[in-house]
């Protein structure tokens, strides 16, 4: 038998709740546009001053997002109770390139899960967090 | 101290284990273009004969996808050993009109988590689906 849950109420987060729940986790989703359509990869990030920052390796995602309109997610959910959050970000994408700033990105503990040279950091510049959660 | 994970590998996934994942799974995230930036948000899907299908209200997001180019993702990750896997699916959203179509759709224990109606089934025409799993 499967069990109904509670009926569901969906609370907007405020901003700072957005930043603690972006703090909490490592993974989010990257969406951004390749030719007029949509891509989307997982990725682990840090946060330093207000700006999700990810590595990358030159050549690849970096040509396609620096200096481009991207769309940031993370969430959590809970299958059983239907219950969960999600904060996404919409903002550009802009490598790291300032040595002092480069510095204190190389010092956030953001070591990409997959393989290869990851050695440029992209920070996500935000013009918009917005955040809900399902209860 | 930190504990750094042994060195990972990245293995592609076949289609199979790739829709072996989807199954095994309930909350992914749909990206998509509106007026050339992209969108992102977290969904509950189902999976019907290879596609994976939705819910959503009428005139919110239905209007924003259908007939469009979509990506789809689904993930799992341990930030502890920095493994996961990905599935990540594009192709087409298009709503399911078909009498015979829709009645399959509704019987799928596809209950949306966010309150509101939500009484239209979308599917997602693949045509590619691709996973990775990092180990």
């Amino acid at each position: 038998m499967m069990t109904m849950p509670a009926k569901q109420h969906l609370d907007e987060l405020a901003v700072d709740e957005c930043y603690e729940l972006l703090q909490s986790r490592a993974l989010g989703r990257l969406a951004f546009v390749v030719d007029g359509k949509p891509r989307i990869l997982p990725l682990n990030y840090g946060i330093h001053q207000g700006s999700v920052i990810f590595r990358t390796g030159y050549g690849d995602l970096l040509d396609l997002v620096h200096q481009k309109d991207v769309a940031f997610e993370v969430d959590d959910g809970d299958p059983d109770t239907h219950t969960g959050w999600s904060v996404i970000i919409h903002g550009i994408a802009e490598e790291i390139w300032r040595p002092e700033e480069l510095e204190i990105a190389r010092a956030l503990p953001l070591r990409p899960w997959a393989p290869g040279d990851r050695d440029h950091y992209v920070r996500i510049l935000s013009t918009q967090i917005t955040g809900r959660r399902i209860r």
